[in-house]
């Protein structure tokens, strides 16, 4: 047993403080959380898990596990257009991780929760034999009958993307060493982006009602766009040199090309991909602006079941493998 | 790589069935699912882990583990007087399972929907290089306001508990081979406890109103007993002799008396210990005719706070040890 407190101590000291804002928690003393959405809202409810050598580096900070667990939580929501309100978490801990990660981890998640407005409110903690393992159920709500869905592209809508594609596989290969940049502050930059997913919240409540779908970039901006022409039964058509990339990412493929494919079908860009009608690239425009978020428009949907990737060229290219998958 | 399904493949194949009557769940299509508590409801989360090897003997079958992962969480639920209405389930899957390991976890699962009238929502499915862990996230809901909590409990109330008490524990030291029984009915039905958890659903709706406390049995019947007496600010007195135990847990105590210490601080009954006035008595009894479950009045809540055993000669007994501990 490594110098930490017991299940009961742990969640008095370092839990039950990030369930204090929500009521319906009951300082994290009862079997179960208690709540009701907002008159005329709707629950939304997503799960994710990461695991410890699976979807984190064993090196990494206790800070930068516990943003990247609830982030990528959040990054769904973003893409229902759900504005948050709470989360549950199972905490699946290693003998080796003792009090003090445990508060950096937990000081972490009440930074996250005071930036995004949510608070805990219930899970489990176990111990495990295997590695580090972390699920979180996080609880949304949009007004009833706006959530985003993947399922509404129609042919001739136009196909954006926010923020830049690409960062974050950058920034792992960095980690992991596959790849040397020289620059430093190239090098942070892309670090961070890996680091520290950036749920678009703001972005997809402000996509409510305009976007006909959307999805955020889990799996690769190639797989998750085939998600929704396959939710949506359409095609697509990509320009590739609309897709915007971030000055570090621009200069290393200036020297090493090869790495636009990997950036491309890498995932944890946790940026959204949505869709919409081109009578409403004003608006888009306008709600992009009032999320403070940089959008692209990469391309259109097409009739033709396909995904097509047109090159500056004007050449179509096809991708060999569909984005990074889980297993 | 196991000869079993990816994960898109796991996802289509064996889980959205399990969604396919629960519309919000959008047949696990999207990023996250949508749907509302009943006008007049709130809705009630509960979320627990299970890890191979802390909460599950690695030996046990895959119609096993499902049966319990699901039903730690309906038990929270039913201690909180509430209906189940659907789930989220995180995966995480060690190499060695196989797809007949996944088709029998999954058919067990349809099997315990079909039950409880409940459908899977969402969740995640990753691989892990540890062992085999399941979080499942249950959501129930409640008429606004009557959800049944640990810290109602008053002065004087009586403390009535479900079912009966400690065979689990026996069950599980059974399969341990840390105990022996030549009866192999009564060895059977003793596994059979442990290995097939009941959550009191019926019991606990019906007792919406009526309860002033309510808890289900997971960390044993003294520790959980103290959970209800913290959260409420009082204590209780037990009789000893008014603990209901069942005819093959009578005949060992015969021979070894020494195990009953074991059954009221081992966990894993997932019996309702719940509180009500006296003036109650008569409905609380009717209440569990309704849900066609054994109750038995063990004790009162005292405003002396603290916990006293009392045995068959009227003198109180200590307990060394506060039921078992997750770590």
């Amino acid at each position: 047993m490594a110098n930490r407190p017991g299940e009961f101590d742990l969640i008095k000291s370092l839990l039950a403080p990030l369930a204090k804002t929500f009521p319906g928690a009951m300082a994290l003393t009862d079997d179960a959380a208690v709540f009701a959405p907002r008159a005329g809202h709707e629950v939304v409810v997503t799960k994710d898990a990461v695991v410890a050598g699976v979807h984190f580096l064993t090196t990494e900070s206790p800070e930068a596990i516990a943003a990247r667990a609830l982030s990528v939580n959040l990054s769904d929501l973003a893409a229902m257009g759900a504005t948050p309100t709470t989360y549950f978490m199972a905490l699946m801990l290693p003998e080796e991780l003792d009090a003090d990660w445990l508060g950096r981890f937990t000081g972490q998640l009440a930074a996250q929760q005071e930036a995004y407005g949510i608070a805990l409110a219930g899970g489990d903690t176990v111990s495990t034999p295997g590695p580090l393992a972390i699920t979180i159920t996080a609880l949304g709500e949009v007004p009833a009958g706006t959530a985003l869905i993947r399922g509404g592209a129609c042919s001739g809508d136009d196909i954006y993307v926010s923020g830049c594609i690409g960062d974050a596989t950058l920034g792992l290969a960095l980690l992991k060493k596959d790849l040397a940049i020289a620059d430093e502050n190239d090098r942070r930059a892309l670090i961070a982006r890996h680091r520290t997913p950036m749920p678009r919240l703001r972005l997809g409540q402000s996509l409510r009602g305009l976007a006909s779908a959307a999805i955020d970039v889990s799996d690769g901006l190639v797989a998750d766009l085939e998600h929704i022409c396959t939710a949506s039964g359409v095609g697509a058509e990509v320009r590739l040199a609309s897709i915007p990339l971030s000055p570090p990412a621009r200069r290393l493929l200036t020297d090493g090309p090869a790495w636009f494919d990997k950036m491309l079908s890498g995932g944890d860009d946790y940026e959204l991909i949505f869709s919409a009608p081109p009578a409403s690239a004003g608006d888009i425009s306008n709600a992009a602006r009032e999320a403070d978020v940089a959008i692209s428009r990469i391309g259109q949907i097409t009739e033709r079941r396909e995904l097509r990737w047109i090159d500056e060229n004007g050449q179509p290219r096809i991708f060999a493998s569909g984005g990074w998958k889980h297993f």
